[in-house]
């Protein structure tokens, strides 16, 4: 029914997560009432992705450059935080709550769904932390049963070295209501309690 | 923070009707996750769209042919139904309602926005229907007061020709519930009531 050329953009928008055929319909209408220079920018920025983004060969921060601009800054501090994925990684440095280094993880471990510490890139993350000094690693992954599988996998791996490791705080998160918190939230929140100085 | 070519596409998803940061930073990521063959296509949809597509001289569809395929579809009715965008034909053909041959507006008569006759192609439909003997003219437009002025206008253009022109009928939607439905459409509905037979 529709020209190709729509046809295939349809199709392009609908690979998208929680694009559906309607909603693919109305952002192709768009792109043909958009001024050409628009539609030419966007189809710049698609194959720009695919020709210009890579992994840094440090931290698996996605990168133009040889080396990210983070691993490549000299005056961050000397502590790195172990991420789950990339998105982490933005949503960190957008909040500005952390200076130092990042290693990106390929997700985290998980026996139960055959994912192991070879799948998601430990090997470079211990090379990395074994050949320079850090003053502390964080886990920064999301609370769950894979999170703490990983980071004792690593602790355990490094038990040797003299490393301080962290991991972020689990507890109530603020402004939070406690009549609507879940049990496994509020049961860590009490067993971490902290005393008030 | 993102390195140019992923912002680029961040920039880019947002330009869209209703994707909003968030969104564009969720679809921008869920591409470099995506394999390069199909962002390739994606890319190339988005070229093809800018150097394919125009509209047929005659209906003023979208085509990448020199003409339309329903104008040059010579099986069709020969009746002619006027639309006020493209969006309308696709529809149309979609729900497969109608058998006979379209012709696109540039939208609608609305003086109150300074949208005169000659700003949405009316010169181009009178030629139509001056040089083509079709059985019946059906005006397709949204209920509204802009609809019946492109509708009247028209037909008083060609007041002198033995043309039949019809509208839509407007009235309850099937399955509405009386309850809801709002007071012009109930007015509508019971000034063009219709004799039971």
């Amino acid at each position: 029914m529709y020209p190709n050329s729509i046809s295939n953009l349809i199709e392009s928008f609908k690979m998208l997560p929680g694009i559906g055929e309607k909603t693919a319909e109305r952002l192709t209408f768009a792109i043909l009432e958009t001024e050409e220079e628009n539609i030419e920018f966007f189809s710049k920025s698609l194959q720009e992705i695919k020709n210009k983004i890579h992994r840094c060969p440090i931290c698996n921060n996605l990168t133009e450059e040889e080396i990210c601009n983070i691993c490549s800054n000299e005056e961050r501090d000397n502590t790195l935080c172990v991420i789950e994925d990339v998105k982490s990684l933005f949503l960190f440095e957008k909040m500005k709550v952390f200076h130092g280094y990042y290693h990106v993880l390929d997700g985290l471990i998980s026996p139960i769904d055959g994912i192991n510490p070879e799948d998601i890139g430990i090997e470079k993350l211990l090379e990395r932390i074994k050949n320079k000094k850090y003053n502390e690693i964080i886990f920064a992954f999301k609370p769950s049963i894979e999170g703490e599988t990983t980071s004792l996998y690593i602790k355990k791996v490094l038990g040797e070295e003299q490393i301080k490791f962290t991991q972020l705080a689990s507890g109530l998160p603020m402004g939070a209501d406690i009549e609507y918190i879940d049990s496994l939230t509020l049961e860590r929140a009490l067993s971490d309690r902290k005393i008030l100085e």
